[in-house]
Formats: C-alpha cells, sequence, structure tokens
C-alpha cells in the first residue's frame, strides 16, 4: 500500500509549457465508484496496463495497484461507468518534486489541472505564478467525478 | 477473461461428504457491488491471495483474477461492504465434472451449496440425489449478495 499526498491545482496561463516534457497518453476508466472507494483501470503510453483500487478520500489516501493483461483492459472498458478519460500527462520538475499536468481532451477539454504528490502533508511548497487556484479538497475534480459527472464549469449546479 | 457457466444447488442431507476431499478454507469480502460488477479480494489456504472484478449476470459471466499481496488483502479488507464471507470448499468428482460444495461459517452458517462448473451451457448434467433444489437463478445466493444481505433464510422477505 502506498500513501499518497497530493495537492492539486488549476492553471493560470500557459507558462508551464516550456519546462514540460512531451508528456504520455493516458486513457482510464472507471469500474466502481463508491464513498472511501474508486476502481480505476488505466492504460499508459509506454507502461502495462493497471488495474487500481483507491481506498480512503482526502489528501491521503490508499492506493492499490496491479498490472493486467492489455486485453483484460480492453474487454473491462464494456463494464465501465461514466466517461472514458483521456488525457495527457506532462511532467514538470519543480525544486526537487514533480509537477504532473494533466491535459484533458475529449468530452473533458478544454480541462487542465496540475497535481503535486509531497513527502509528507507539511512539506513545503513554492508555487510558481503558472499554478492558480487550488482544488485539492474540491471533489469535482477528482477524476472519478469527471468520469461520472463531466467537467465542473460545464456542469449543471451540484 | 474466462467465461464461467456454472449452475448452483442447494443440498439435500450428507451424502456427498463421504465423497468429497478434506477442503480448503476460503476467507472472501467484497469492495463494490453493483449491477454488472462485482470486486472481491479472496483469500484461500494454500494458494496466493487475489483480487477478482466479475463482470455481467446470470449464468454465464467475465471474470478477472489477479494474485496480489497478502498484506494488500489485509489492508483492503477495512474498505469492504457487507460481512466477510467465510467457507470451507470440499471438491466432489461427478462424471468428469467436478462439484464444489461450499460450506458456510459464521454468520452464514449452517448454508452449504453446491456449484457445478459446465464446459458447455447444454452440457448434460446427471444429478446424485445428494443435489437438492436448483438456486443457479436465485440471486439471494450469489456471495455477494450472501455477503450484503445475509443467508436467504434468515432475512425479511425482500
Amino acid at each position: 500500500m502506498a500513501t499518497e499526498i497530493e495537492r492539486k491545482f488549476l492553471l493560470r496561463g500557459d507558462g508551464w509549457r516550456g519546462l514540460a516534457d512531451g508528456g504520455t497518453a493516458i486513457r482510464q476508466f472507471y469500474l466502481a465508484v463508491r464513498e472511501g472507494l474508486t476502481l480505476r483501470v488505466r492504460l499508459r503510453e509506454g507502461r502495462p496496463a493497471m488495474i487500481t483500487v483507491k481506498t480512503g478520500a482526502g489528501s491521503a489516501r490508499g492506493e492499490y495497484e496491479y498490472p493486467i493483461p492489455p486485453a483484460d483492459a480492453a474487454e473491462l472498458e464494456a463494464a465501465r461507468i461514466g466517461l472514458v478519460v483521456e488525457k495527457r500527462r506532462h511532467l514538470v520538475p519543480l525544486g526537487g518534486l514533480t509537477v504532473e499536468i494533466d491535459v484533458f481532451g475529449g468530452a473533458l477539454a478544454p480541462l487542465v489541472v496540475a497535481e503535486i504528490e509531497l513527502p509528507s502533508p507539511d512539506h513545503p511548497l513554492v508555487l510558481p505564478d503558472w499554478i492558480g487556484t487550488e482544488v485539492t479538497a474540491d471533489r469535482r475534480y477528482a477524476n472519478a467525478a469527471l468520469a461520472l459527472k463531466g467537467r465542473p464549469d460545464a456542469r449543471e449546479a451540484d
């Protein structure tokens, strides 16, 4: 089990693009989403297909990830709930940490979200000016919520 | 993916016991249960811990099973829904096929259920006299339903 401590932000402009790698394509979908648990299948360019159970909630949660055959991933897509989430993930180094910037495609475009994984909850973080509003606690920006309910700024009030 | 074709029966008496092996202990629980999908974690004596996604419904369904570290299984138990199902599975040979007889413990005792996996849906089956009522289509006897709602004969009408 790995406990993730992540902070999530919207972006302010394109200042990050010159600092980022070319990115990798990610395609993921959800098989189950309930309070305290999500089950995700992810296909990521250059990596094995993965099935992931996430437990708990908030900024610290459990994550259990296992490789699966790509053919299983393709078949399981038919049992998904919600959208298939397609995004390109770019990496930007930030003072010993890494910012993951997800540029969403399909029905979720033009959403762009940055995530920073921290070694401890109180790890200091100096944010560059292209990092905008923090949405760590805004559950509408969880990828499972995006898959089930779409882009927050395109939803009816909820 | 493996497609399972299974028929399920209640038992009539103990005539099977002299034909069965000593059995293996199984402990399993569910992380997600919805129409068309269940996510199960199973610990079985002498085998690796497994996480299993079952898709579809009825007598033919998809099953995707992956080994996981036992420590993950222990941690995931806290995120379960419903009971932990504890049972002892005995095997009885039957004309080239195998009858799996599950003797449930804990809150599900004294339930006993037999399952026979068939090579094709129309495979002929000559049933011994200790096989009782068929419950293949009775979803109350699905292990996920047992975990969530308990023993059918102990439930309120549902």
